[in-house]
C-alpha cells in the first residue's frame, strides 16, 4: 500500500465531543455513494479528464524531447506561470530537491509565480541568461501575471544570446484554442504543447503542466502516474465509501463541519520536500469548495518547525479546526548524535539518536497530543517518499476535495469569485496606475 | 509618515453587515484606553524589556565583530534555530535578497529551522564548509531541534579544517543561565551572545536574535529599531487609541470576532521580501493569543499570486476573515512591456506597463473586490521597504498582538500548552522511537 489512511482520531467514540459522532459519519458514508458513482460514471464516459490522465502516455511522449533538450542545454529553467499552472509543478519538483532550500538541482528550476518587480531583478541578475531556458504556462493564454513575466523576460532573452536560438529557448504550455500566448508562440517559432484541454489549473498537477517541469528535474513521471492509478482505482472500485480513503475524508470534513463547526482543515505534513505540496493542497481545498458562502479554509503547515508557532493554537486556540498529519517513516535516518558530544546529562535523551528519530518522535507526540486534547486529528503515513508514492498523494486530495465538493452541494471546479477582481485590475491598469490620493 | 493604516473598509458604515458596528468599534477603543495604559506604564517601569530595545545599542556594539568576521570570512553561514529563534531573522533577512529565491547574498544564508533529515543532508552536500560560519540560537539553550542540529552539523565542520578554527565558526545565542547549549559553547570555546532574558522569541526579532542575521546579511540594524521607536514612541503618545493604529487594529480583530464571529486574520502583503514577514506574523499572532479557548487564527498569503489560489475561498467561502493587505508602491517599478512585443490586441492592456504597475493594480483592485464584498478590509500603504519601514511594521503587529491580548483577557507572552508535546517527544525520543505497529 502507498500510504496508510488513519482516521480514528477523528471520531467522537475516540476523542470526545470534539470528534464526529457515529451517526454524523454514517451519513456522511452515505452520500459519499453518490458521489462515487457519480466519479465513476465520468470516468467511463470520460466527461472528466483528470481521471483518464493516469493512463495516458502520449503526452508525456510529446513533453520527452522538451526534458531532454532543457537538461541538455541549459543549467537554469525559469518557469513562468501563477497559481495551478506553478503549485503543482514547484509541489513535484521539490521532490528532487531540498524543500527547504531548493537550489539543487542541474539545471535549477525557479518557479516565478508572482510579479513582483524586485524580485524579477534580482533573479535576471543572478540567472546565467545565455544557458537559461523558459517554460511559460498558462492555461487560458492569456493570464495577465504571465504575459507580463513572459514579454519582459524576451528582451533580456535576445540580450544575452546563447549556444541555442531564441526559439529553442522558450516553451509553452497552452490550451490549443488561439490565445495572446499561442500567437506569440507561434510568431517567435516556440513549441507550444497543449494544456489538456479538460483538466483546471488546480487539477493538472498530473498532466505536463506539472510533469514536464518534473521530466526536466529528472524525475519519473510515469512513476508519478501509476501511483495516482493505483488510488483511483482504489478509490473507484470500493463498494462502501469507508474502504476508500478519499472518500472516506471528505465525509469526515463535511461531517465535521457541520456536525461541529470545524471550518479550517490544517494539513501538517512532518517533511520538508512536502512543504509546497500543503501549499498544492491549499489552492486545491479553498478554490474548488470556496464558494456559495461554504467551503471550509485549508492551511497549510509544517511539522516540526510548527510546533515552534502554531501548536499552541492548535491544542488550546477554539475548536474549529481539524488536522492531517503527513508522517513519513524517518526513524532511523540522518546524521546521528555523538554521544561524546551529548556528554551534558541533559543533553542524554538525544545520544546515538538521529535527526530522524527528533522528527519522528515529534510526529507521533503531536498527533497523540492533538487528539488527546480532543482535536480531531487523522494521520497519513509513508512509508517511502518517491513519485509513486507522491502521485498516491495528489490523487487522494484531489478525489478527496471533488467528493467534498459533491457532499457540499457546489462545483468542485469553477472559481466564479475571481473574475470580478480581474476585470477590475485590467481596468486600472489600462487607465492609468493610481491609488487613492493618501 | 512610516506606513499609512486605512481601516475604513472594517465597518459596518462602509461595507454593511460583514463590518463592525460603531458601537462595538466604539466598546473596543474604550477597552483598548487601559491596554494603552499598560504599556506606557510597561515602558516606564521597564518590566517589558521588548519595549526598551528600539532604543538600546549596547547589544548591537557586542553582535558588530561577530557580524564584521562571519562577513569577511564565510562564503555561508548556517543558522540554527526553530520557531522565533528562526522566524524573526528569516524575515528580516528577505529584505536583502529576493524574497522568492534567497540565495542571493554574501555570505549567502542558510535558516535550518527543522529537522528533516533529507535537508539537512541536503544542505550539507551544497556547503563549503571549510568557509561556512553558524549561528547556534535558542532561548532556553536546551530546545531538542536546535541541539540536534548542531551536534550534527559540528562533525562537519570538524572534518572541513578551514582558515579559522572551530571555535570561530560557532556563535551561539542564549538566555546568560547555565544551560546545556552554554556549556557546549563554552567547553569549544564558541563566542555567546546574551538572549534577552525578558524577551519571548516570537517578540525578539528586534534583539540580536534578528539583528545579528540582519547584519551579516549588511542590513542596517539601528535603522531597522529607528523605525519601531518611532511607532512604539507614537503608540505610547496617543490620548485616543483610535489614534494609534495598533490599538485599533487590535480593536478591530477583537471587535469583528466578537461582533461578526470573524475567527481568521489574513494578512497578505503584496511584495515577496514581506511573504516570511507574514510567516512571523502567523507565528506572533496564533502563539500569543491562541489559549484559553479563544484566540483567531492568523493566515499567511502573498499577492498577487495567492489571487490564484485563495482570493475564490476569500470573496465566497464563510464570511469567517477579516484581511490586512499591505500595498508597496510599485507602480512603474520594474521591467516595462515593449509594446511591440505586445502587439496582439488582447494585450493592449500591457503595453508600456511595467511588473509594479500590475502587482500594484492587482493589490488595489482585490481591496476594492473584498470591501465591495462585505469582507472586512484593512491596508497598511508602504511607500517604500527599507530597514525603517521594516521596523516600524515589526512592532505594529506586536503591539498590536499586545493589545488583542489585553482585550481578550489572554497573557500574550506564555505557549503553555505546547510542553505537553515536547515531554511525549523526549520520551518517544528516550524510549525506542516506534511508532503504533501498523
Amino acid at each position: 500500500m502507498l500510504y496508510e489512511h488513519l482516521s480514528e482520531s477523528c471520531l467522537a467514540a475516540n476523542i470526545g465531543d470534539g470528534g464526529l459522532s457515529e451517526a454524523a459519519l454514517g451519513r456522511g458514508i452515505e452520500a459519499a455513494v453518490g458521489a462515487l458513482g457519480r466519479l465513476r460514471a465520468a470516468r467511463d464516459d470520460g466527461s472528466l479528464a483528470l481521471l483518464g490522465l493516469p493512463e495516458r502516455s502520449d503526452d508525456l511522449d510529446a513533453c520527452r524531447p522538451v526534458a531532454e533538450a532543457y537538461r541538455a542545454r541549459f543549467s537554469e529553467v525559469v518557469v513562468l506561470g501563477t497559481g495551478g499552472s506553478s503549485l503543482g509543478g514547484q509541489a513535484v519538483t521539490a521532490l528532487a530537491g531540498g524543500g527547504a532550500d531548493p537550489v539543487a538541482w542541474r539545471p535549477r528550476l525557479h518557479f516565478v509565480d508572482n510579479v513582483d518587480p524586485d524580485s524579477f531583478h534580482d533573479l535576471l541578475g543572478r540567472l546565467d541568461l545565455a544557458r537559461t531556458g523558459v517554460l511559460a504556462i498558462s492555461k487560458s493564454g492569456g493570464t495577465a501575471e504571465t504575459m507580463v513575466q513572459l514579454l519582459a523576460l524576451l528582451p533580456a532573452l535576445e540580450a544575452a544570446p546563447g549556444e541555442a536560438g531564441l526559439a529553442e529557448r522558450v516553451t509553452v504550455i497552452s490550451d490549443p484554442t488561439p490565445s495572446p500566448l499561442r500567437r506569440l508562440a507561434e510568431r517567435h517559432g516556440f513549441t507550444c504543447l497543449d494544456h489538456e484541454p479538460g483538466v483546471g489549473g488546480r487539477f493538472s498537477v498530473l498532466s505536463n503542466v506539472g510533469l514536464l517541469p518534473a521530466m526536466i528535474a529528472g524525475l519519473d513521471a510515469a512513476a508519478l502516474r501509476a501511483g495516482a492509478a493505483a488510488v483511483l482505482s482504489r478509490t473507484l472500485a470500493a463498494e462502501d465509501p469507508a474502504d476508500a480513503p478519499p472518500a472516506l475524508g471528505a465525509a469526515l470534513a463535511v461531517g465535521l463541519l457541520e456536525e461541529r463547526g470545524v471550518t479550517q482543515s490544517v494539513l501538517m505534513p512532518y517533511a520538508d520536500r512536502l512543504a509546497v505540496f500543503a501549499r498544492w493542497y491549499r489552492q486545491l481545498w479553498a478554490e474548488s469548495l470556496g464558494k456559495d458562502g461554504t467551503g471550509t479554509t485549508p492551511i497549510a503547515a509544517l511539522g516540526a518547525v510548527d510546533q515552534h508557532s502554531q501548536l499552541q493554537l492548535y491544542l488550546a486556540g477554539p475548536r474549529d479546526k481539524m488536522f492531517t498529519l503527513i508522517r513519513l517513516e524517518t526513524a532511523g535516518l540522518g546524521a546521528r548524535v555523538d554521544p561524546a558530544l551529548a556528554g551534558d546529562e541533559a543533553l542524554a535523551y538525544l545520544r546515538g539518536r538521529t535527526l530522524g528519530d527528533l522528527m519522528d518522535a515529534m510526529a507521533r507526540a503531536t498527533a497523540e497530543t492533538l487528539a488527546g486534547n480532543g482535536r480531531p486529528t487523522r494521520v497519513i503515513r509513508l512509508a517511502r517518499l518517491d513519485e509513486e508514492v507522491l502521485g498516491a498523494l495528489f490523487m487522494h486530495f484531489m478525489l478527496e476535495t471533488i467528493v467534498a465538493a459533491d457532499l457540499l452541494g457546489v462545483n468542485a471546479f469553477d472559481q466564479p469569485a475571481v473574475e470580478e477582481g480581474k476585470v477590475l485590475a485590467r481596468k486600472y491598469l489600462a487607465e492609468n496606475v493610481q491609488g487613492p490620493a493618501s
